[in-house]
């Protein structure tokens, strides 16, 4: 399984400030056998994350994309906007899931606006920005990715009685 | 109410594969004193989806379409884009309703991209394509079935406090 | 925090109903140090309904919009498509919690189409009709609306870790 990080954050992409959650899934991602292809910080800008979007699913043909970071309520968090700007085919069952989660744990997780989608080949799923979040999050997600690739990609066996 | 039944499946289409779902959403609709219409299997295709939808709707004013299969990850998986194509109104909270209680029982269930409509007086379901699944979303739905019906074709009362 | 509220009521506008629920949200929002700016009963027309949320964000701009009715299966329902006309950004995980916790008391709570979203600087919010629906939606909500609204307006600080 190919993976891309894309971390969003304007005082990231200066450099102002350390990437903690982006480790927290390469450490993740290792648990599903996960190969992370690619990793880049950026700004919180709707066109670069929709340009990076593209790049990681129509040049690199990445399996799975996970962004985290941009999903809240500041003016400058734009990330679902960019992922709905490039997805062809929306998976609501992950954020429901994922906010679900977190909510059994604290009432803020409902002003999430993270989204999944599916385009070409490639899953892309927003997650929170911090280390903590990201990890409730990909904990959720993580069981149901092997098999949600395999079916996406082709690599799969058949829906059973479908 | 009068329903329809729609089948998404490539191989159903071509009689390859019987179609075990649309019998249990035939048996699950007597509970409720629904009469199956119209019944028709057709492949999995976004234009084919939506025409039939279309017809479902406009030609045969259909209270109620229920479709099985098509809401996977599979790249011939459109039924929930063509969906999205004809109706005027979503209802998010019936998918929700729907994932939530699969949910419980297989995390899988956060795969399924299944949605709800409504295009004039017809409310379109997205249900699983395997007849387990169609079995347990029904019965989340069922209940509520006659009573948004009875509102969305004037046939109900009026709600109570609005 | 200014507060604005939109009753959407075909016969409230025209007199022959009371708008008890606005009367809850009055009560709610004081809990929250809220300060309620605007209020109008309007009928349930897309075009009315769009034009005075873009009132309420553009001309008042409110911090908060919470719209009550017109969320159901009537073909008068329109908040939830005026909303989505009027917001850039959505808001999903908010009407997920409300339909969460009213679906643990009512399997109906899944026929509410509410929506949220965010228009510049202003959250709106579509509420139930029903005054019992208003109070249980406002509870799961209020207690993340001074933090959403403080990142929102920028007038908080920032999210930790991000």
């Amino acid at each position: 399984m190919k993976v891309g990080i894309l971390t969003m954050s304007d005082k990231g992409s200066r450099g102002e400030r350390e990437d903690k959650s982006s480790e927290e899934i390469i450490e993740k991602i290792k648990q599903i056998q996960g190969q992370v292809e690619y990793y880049k910080i950026i700004p919180d800008d709707f066109d670069v994350i929709k340009e990076e979007l593209f790049y990681c699913c129509d040049m690199l043909e990445l399996d799975l994309v996970l962004t985290t970071g941009g999903t809240g309520f500041s003016p400058r968090d734009n990330t679902p906007e960019a992922t709905m700007a490039v997805v062809q085919k929306q998976v609501p069952g992950i954020p429901e899931a994922m906010r679900m989660k977190s909510f059994s744990k604290t009432p803020k997780a409902m002003l999430s606006r993270a989204v999944a989608g599916i385009r070409g080949d490639t899953l892309i799923i927003n997650l929170p920005g911090s280390p903590k979040g990201v990890r409730e999050c990909l904990e959720v997600v993580l069981p149901v990715l092997p098999h949600g690739i395999d079916i996406l990609t082709g690599r799969g066996g058949e829906c059973g009685g479908k």
